[in-house]
């Protein structure tokens, strides 16, 4: 089984994403690893396993590498004498946030026809926006914290009583997220917030709420991982973020009852199946009263959240092995002819 | 000013596309227009404006036609002493159905960075998935008629009285669609949409009820066009479909109160903004008992709905003129470095 790493991305995420990549080499112990870099302005590279290290892109030497280009049935490398594919089983979309989480890598993927593991374009657009993750969930009944929108241009009044949590709509890692236990914050957090979005959700901040994380995926069975209940810190500093991207040790189950487990896992497969086949995902929920609900979906967890599973780099394999391809539409012309013939009898 | 007009796909509306891209040489009178057309596996051409009928494409033999690839910045024409760029002010993506309406076009021209006329790939997302864009339009406050949905996996069991119109959740132009008036014929109409998707929306088909259309966009200010009563048929048979993307003459406004008129105008600004910036859309409503509800969002109309705006080719042009792109991100490895000069000291 060979596997391209793609990651980078002109995204705000973009140095955690080499994190993940840099991770991802450890992990991986019998598979072939092919690491393709997508820049901050967008050109691929193809970078030798031996410069997968983090002075390899901050000293820009990354740009000495083989550039690629992405052509119909995958990437190439552009040569004197031809192309020259770049052969893969599949490709591993490891961009965090814009670029490969709001749809675009997957976009990009399924339009050139090449196998990837990877939410597709429609999932990632229902959870890169936090407001439509909301209606999604609703719509395949799972719960979620009530809250409130304000748009950049709309007057900045919440009703939820403080504290509440202050969030951009469509980032992740906690950027641009503040929590106001004050009114005085208010207006700052707001600011803060409108900095990276138009659009900002409000939800009530609770802070003796329990919180809990399942990853998973659907190979020929359900893959979930074991439900993790992580450190809770108001803010993740840069050390606790890198810690939390490269891991790659195992971590000991959350304990929660069987009732609240069996809960948990059925929420992330009605999440899951059908729209985020293909992709290896995980929720965060929230648990408070034994009401589960849905906090995020983190639709390309920092180190494919490896960490979490018995069996990662096997299930990887079984997962490649199981993806699914958009349907094949013929186009026969058959309208065209009839209006041709139609036009001939006028 | 110079448009590349992008038609094609891999979409049951590949042929309706050509169409509506043909539709448009007569359309434009000023403008220099290139032809980029999309095989249905995918590749691109560059059409010659002498062959822009529709035998070109039936007879398969775009095929001798130039080949184009995308790369940063645009299309380029591959050569032997090198890559030589398509110039053009902007991209109109005329893709109808998969493909130009479901996002990936989209995302093509975000990635690349190519200026484009289009929706933008969340937009996308909301207007293809006719589930969605009810949520949408909930969130900005616009009714929708209401509905069931039904899985492919879940019971055939409606509860909304007969009559009711059929639907696959993702596709345009009556594919898959049935009206239903007796019960003898659900299972078939279910069968027949479920051919095309996996979810399936059903509304009350309301025969008396009024249908209007409403086109247009934000440039520097509101160009919104004539409200337009369509001819009611229940289906479009090909030669009606024909006219429907092939039209480029006038029509004459409909016939509605002020009030109505200003509802209309005031649901297409909620439905339009921010989310469809950068596009020129049709939306389409019906009224009844002087309430507006939206029934589809027409992300990429026929023929760019031109037949309803009174100065189609200066609009666009304002159009191209006050096209976005999205916040640059500024890469500068300050967190790597942060890691970097933590692990120096550790």
């Amino acid at each position: 089984m060979s596997i391209a790493i793609l990651f980078g991305g002109s995204s705000f995420e973009h140095e955690i994403s080499i994190v993940s990549a840099i991770t991802m080499q450890k992990v991986f112990k019998s598979t072939t690893l092919v690491n393709i870099f997508v820049s901050s302005d967008r050109e691929f590279f193809l970078i030798e396993a031996k410069d997968m290290k983090s002075t390899t892109f901050s000293s820009g030497n990354y740009k000495k590498s083989k550039k690629l280009q992405l052509q119909k049935g995958g990437f190439v490398i552009s040569g004197m004498f031809g192309d020259k594919k770049v052969d893969v089983d599949a490709v591993l979309n490891l961009v965090h946030g814009r670029d490969g989480e709001d749809g675009k890598i997957a976009a990009l993927m399924e339009f050139y026809g090449v196998p990837y593991i990877s939410p597709r374009l429609e999932a990632c657009a229902m959870s890169y926006n936090k407001l439509y993750t909301k209606f999604f969930a609703a719509s395949v009944g799972v719960k979620t914290l009530p809250y409130e929108l304000l748009s950049k241009t709309s007057e900045r009044k919440i009703s939820i009583p403080l504290p509440v949590i202050i969030k951009p709509a469509r980032l992740g890692s906690s950027i641009g997220v503040s929590v106001v236990k004050n009114i005085s914050e208010l207006e700052y957090a707001l600011d803060v917030a409108f900095e990276f979005d138009t659009d900002v959700l409000i939800e009530p901040f609770m802070d003796g709420i329990k919180e809990y994380n399942q990853a998973g995926c659907l190979t020929d069975k359900w893959e979930l991982s074991i439900i993790e209940e992580p450190h809770k810190v108001e803010f993740l500093d840069f050390e606790k973020k890198y810690m939390d991207f490269s891991r790659d040790g195992k971590v000991s189950s959350a304990e929660v009852s069987s009732k609240i487990e069996a809960g948990i896992q059925e929420s992330f497969k009605k999440i899951y199946d059908p729209l985020f086949r293909g992709s290896l995902i995980r929720c965060d929920f929230f648990v408070q009263d034994g009401e589960i609900y849905l906090n995020e979906i983190n639709p390309i967890p920092g180190s494919m959240a490896n960490y979490l599973f018995e069996d990662f780099e096997n299930m990887i394999d079984r997962l490649v092995k199981s993806l699914h391809t958009e349907s094949n539409i013929k186009v026969d012309y058959q309208y065209i002819h009839s209006i041709q013939s139609a036009k001939g009898k006028a």
